[in-house]
């Protein structure tokens, strides 16, 4: 395999869950950067701000006032992508001209009442509380919908517009195309080895180390060795799991634990809150959850666009858009550099 | 097929040349934006600026002093992501582990001496120049490389870090991720419908018109079915033609005029130079040129990411990262806007 410290010539890698390469070019990173400076976050967010739709109390765009909310809370996105009762296109009169029907719900889950918190600076009961309202979504639109998507936006910088803590969710008539390459991979690859792909892969990363960013009894933080993103991760179990709904108590005792963890080293990276996108990708519901979805592994993605530091972001363009991606640090250099951080966020430390 | 004027509802669009598909939700165009604002790319750019390495007579960073050029001037970039010379990775110990070789050469090719001009600015016969340069760069590269990928990256926002206008050339040993899910699509179509994919579209599109940007007797322009970008385009020839080196001078010509409308028309949307990564796919070269590549169509893809004005973009995060991409308004809504621009460019007219 190819040698962790093989930093100067690139060469391409296998992303198994997408079946798609990426291209390793570690030696980019000496080039100097005259491009575009980030802004960074904003720093001082009002703990209470009465005119954020976000914060207990406020009013909405639809006229709703939110309750004075003490822990989470839950309501459906006012400009929703995805709504109940969208008419069906029908099915296209050319093969070149196809649509399909698309209905869902879209939610936003409010992750704590303050505006000037962020996950990393959470308790972890709090965490665990996120967690379990994860859960129960999965239990509450799982029946109805094929495939229910959790995911957060945290940063001006991932086109999130609001600084109040919050993820969305967007379930779905259909099979989106990442989960759904997700399930076709994860399925031959069952078929193939007789083995869950991802429980196969934690297991290895476990043992090869040079991956993994941070670990406990009943997860693991990796660096995938296909990663495309600087300082992408991925979030596994150890035990295979289907869906956040068959976490047990400890498991998730665990992941609020684990999650405290990896958030508090991202911070930590470039001392600013670390923008991201991350979002759970389950077994597939609905139909499926009468099927034998054995091939499949619950698992995380973490995609933050910092490279340099705090405003020197990778650019996902040009030739990553038209040809493929390409990274300029190895998965094992971000790794190591993710792992050697303090495990005490920046914040806390300075009290 | 969904009517153009399905503008309230969501549905999904398949996208024939990657096999995936892309959401619709023009209804989320009336949410407000209080996300991150772009800053205006810089008006003042200096024509001539000698420390810029790109400007004519300037010494770039391997210590090369570039020539006093009039016209475009092509140079090795001198930080690579792909090097001629890279040794082999080896097959990998496990199949979750793969990696394999990656070859290459990276170019830089600037457009014009000038660093305050850009492509819809310049002449017919200068854009012409560009044209040619670009085709023997096909013939160049091509009977080494599988994959020569020719791109711009335009503005800042695109990751773009010299104002100088110019262009990149990557050639890669391999056939990345992208032009290979091209070929086996059109391949497939080709097999199953016995026409060429890209020359059967072009022809429906000009007679249902609603996508249409801008036409002449050799190109089309228009808002592809299933764009995913909010103003991304295609631009296509009416004639079956492979490769960028197999273009008549006629249809050169009609290029660099077709090339101009488009992108007058873009900086005229927002009267802002308009930021884009572009890109060529014409049939791959290499081993595949003694190959019958028939079922290929040559085409350039425009990936502008602006949305609502010259500052605010459309973010691809979260949702479309994790599930599938969504576009906020239909794609015959943006080539309607396209389509009603002025040809003439919006700083000539000011003249
Ligand atoms: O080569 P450049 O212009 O320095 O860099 C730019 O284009 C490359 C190819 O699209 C990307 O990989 C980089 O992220 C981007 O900043
Ligand atoms: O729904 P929001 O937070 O307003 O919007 C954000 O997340 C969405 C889902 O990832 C994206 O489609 C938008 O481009 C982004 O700005």
């Amino acid at each position: 395999i190819v040698s962790p410290g093989e930093t100067d010539h690139q060469h391409l890698r296998f992303n198994p869950l997408r079946g798609s390469w990426i291209l390793v070019s570690a030696h980019r990173m000496k080039r100097p950067w005259q491009g575009q400076i980030e802004r960074p976050p904003e720093e001082n967010v009002p703990r209470h701000e009465p005119t954020n739709p976000l914060c207990p109390g406020s009013r909405r765009a639809n006229g709703e006032v939110n309750p004075k909310y003490e822990s989470t809370f839950m309501f459906d996105n006012d400009y929703p992508a995805l709504q109940p009762d969208a008419p069906d296109p029908g099915p296209g009169d050319h093969p070149l001209f196809q649509a399909k029907a698309a209905k869902g719900v879209c939610k936003v889950m409010c992750f704590h009442p303050w505006s000037d918190i962020t996950l990393p600076l959470m308790q972890l009961s709090e965490i665990k509380t996120v967690i379990d309202r994860w859960a129960e979504l999965i239990e509450e639109l799982g029946p109805k919908y094929p495939w229910v998507q959790i995911f957060e936006n945290k940063g001006a910088m991932m086109g999130c517009s609001n600084p109040h803590p919050h993820c969305q969710v967007w379930a779905s008539s259909f099979l989106p195309n990442e989960p759904d390459l997700a399930d076709g991979h994860q399925r031959a690859h069952w078929k193939t080895h007789g083995e869950v792909m991802l429980v196969e892969y934690a297991r290895q990363e476990a043992v090869r180390k040079e991956r993994v960013v941070v670990e406990n009894e009943h997860w693991l933080v990796v660096v995938p060795y296909w990663a495309s993103w600087p300082f992408q991760t991925m979030l596994l179990p150890r035990r295979h799991v289907l869906r956040l709904s068959d976490l047990t108590a400890q498991e998730r005792e665990a992941l609020a634990s684990i999650m405290k963890m990896l958030l508090t080293k991202y911070d930590n990276l470039f001392e600013v809150s670390f923008p991201y996108s991350m979002g759970w990708h389950g077994a597939p519901t609905g139909p499926y959850l009468q099927e034998d979805m054995s091939h499949w592994q619950l698992h995380a993605h973490y995609y933050p666009p910092l490279l340099r530091s705090a405003s020197v972001r990778k650019f996902m363009v040009g030739y990553e858009m038209l040809a493929l991606e390409q990274r300029d640090l190895t998965p094992e250099q971000a790794a190591e550099r993710l792992r050697n951080l303090p495990e005490v966020h920046y914040k806390d430390k300075a009290k």
